[in-house]
């Protein structure tokens, strides 16, 4: 599965370094900022998605090519423009791209300090803004070609009309998260978050693949639907291990600092999960440390204890794997054969990764 | 014609209203924010532009009413975007997006100072997002009804691959400009910011009336050219009117400190002119106030009389006459009835107001 996953990556890093979307945007620096996270690789997970549910009804996942880099592109956006929201400064390894943009003014312009930070936000939001129209050029162009204008329609439908409004309301919910008390907030409302923010984009790229590999474009097919939840199950799994990693990966596979969401407050169905099931000093003791940045490694290691024994660590891991199997259900109620069996592989991937 | 107009606008207004796409936007201040400016109303010229350009082909310009109310939705985002970039704080005499939110975000969740600052952001930025789709939700709304899927695709082609990269790219070029020097930015340059930032939304708006109104999806139709050109020059005679309502208004009329363009250094074909076409004393004085947010009106006064005297504002005043005589000339060759009526006077309304 992991060599066809590189071939997929392979390919979308040629379609997309092909594509000539870009190529009239100015300033050049904006152009290479358009340019900057989708040519930095990465796993390329939802166009392997797309692809191989495309595969999976055609045999031919190829046709679906194009879209997949539509969607690659579209998950792009989101992050350059999550990127300003959360203000990070890296991703990737790399720089963010309102950071970039920002050392870019300071060294084309001499802009200082807050000039210098506004410029920076500023081409970013402009950046993001020009990959929404990039994923949606891609998608044009596979249309007539790869699908008929119907199904064009219809993947644009829901993309603009069920994917836009619930992802973005998704992060939104996200952001407002980090303002309100953490028990006023339910599990219900994180699970809804992590399936807005994640899910539906998952769930977009397979039943896109679906469509192109039916030739239909009627989202209503049994077919259609169980490989879409079998994509948003597969992803609330990966999250869910998300959550997990969050609290006990180590640094050097991680790539954050330890106990990373601990120390930042982070709103996660394991954190909710551990303080409804811990109590007396083990409870005060995790509050104590939730959006504490200089935690030490000692007081870090107790809250890992508190999260394992109280049973919280435990129900999520639950809780993903109950994901997992209700996605090899759907999965396993459509057509067997090589796509089926990759993304069958992919499921088990995305929880047993370790960063 | 301003009762034409008037109507225009109130059949926006309803068609907006009732349109379903921001329902399910979450949390319920997000999906105000993105209701708020376009039920602020506004002139919608540009559906007004749109819809007479369908009737001037077909006597039926509420074929395009769901497309023109995408393209001022389409507006909508820009300046949404626009106004975090400028770090504006009003827009049309209320809160730009980011100021509304920030204010929100300070009496629902008491944050303070930079957080404030950043969740206005934050969410003025999703609240961009979301109306870019709601822009082409709108346009598939029509699709299948008011024109066939051809045409619809034909439409979104134009705005994805000419409109979003070139208005954002001009857009882009006009933050560059606040950095650079003014003798290092030609007046090229500034046109084809003026271009691009403006005028291609409204050729945009032509072209996509004449389409709906013709039934086709060929933009190369000589009449589609002839009403996109009509509809880019008349936006540049708009746009260089700006340039001097920009120096010469008054405040109570204009709705901005007077001389507004002089206190910012607001980079305008106007100012360029009178750097070139003064000297001596007076190109000094001119050096001296750009920039200058407390300039006295005494200063203003002169700087007024200096970009007249030197014949920079005689010399604007010419080309957006020559604008607006190429503007109607295109209009000329098209079909004579009430909607070319409706917008050759339209034409001369926007070199005519005085605010």
């Amino acid at each position: 599965m992991l060599s066809d996953l590189k071939r997929i990556a392979e390919q979308v890093d040629k379609a997309l370094t092909r594509d000539d979307f870009p190529e009239t945007i100015l300033p050049d620096y904006l152009k290479e900022a358009v340019l900057a996270y989708p040519l930095r690789g990465g796993k390329r997970l939802r166009p392997a998605i797309a692809m191989w549910a495309c595969g999976l009804f055609s045999n031919k996942p190829d046709s679906a090519l194009l879209p997949a880099c539509a969607i690659e592109i579209f998950h792009t956006w989101t992050l350059v423009h999550d990127d300003i929201i959360d203000n990070d400064s890296t991703r990737r390894g790399e720089l963010s791209s309102h950071e970039d943009l920002k050392q870019i003014s300071q060294k084309r312009f001499a802009t200082q300090a807050e000039a210098s930070e506004q410029f920076g936000r500023s081409f970013a939001i402009l950046t993001g803004d020009l990959q929404q129209a990039w994923a949606i050029s891609l998608l044009l162009k596979a249309s007539g070609k790869d699908m008929s204008s119907d199904i064009t329609l219809s993947i644009l439908d829901r993309m603009i009309n069920l994917l836009y409004p619930r992802l973005l309301s998704g992060e939104a919910i996200d952001v407002e998260f980090e303002h309100r008390k953490l028990e006023d907030i339910s599990e219900d409302e994180i699970l809804t978050m992590l399936k807005w923010k994640t899910g539906e984009l998952l769930q977009f790229a397979a039943e896109t693949g679906a469509l192109i590999g039916l030739n239909t474009a009627n989202y209503r097919l049994d077919s259609v639907k169980s490989i879409g939840e079998f994509a948003m199950d597969a992803g609330l799994a990966f999250q869910l291990q998300d959550d997990i990693l969050g609290v006990y990966a180590e640094e050097e596979e991680w790539g954050k600092p330890v106990g990373n969401d601990i120390r930042t407050r982070k709103v996660t169905l394991l954190i909710k999960k551990a303080l409804e099931m811990s109590e007396g000093e083990d409870l005060q003791h995790l509050m104590n440390c939730l959006g504490n940045v200089d935690m030490s490694l000692a007081d870090l290691e107790r809250t890992r204890n508190i999260i394992k024994d109280c049973g919280a660590l435990s129900a999520i891991e639950e809780m993903a794997k109950e994901c997992i199997e209700k996605a090899k259900d759907s999965l396993s109620q459509l057509p067997d054969n090589k796509y089926r069996k990759l993304l069958d592989e992919l499921a088990d991937f995305l929880i047993q990764r370790k960063y």
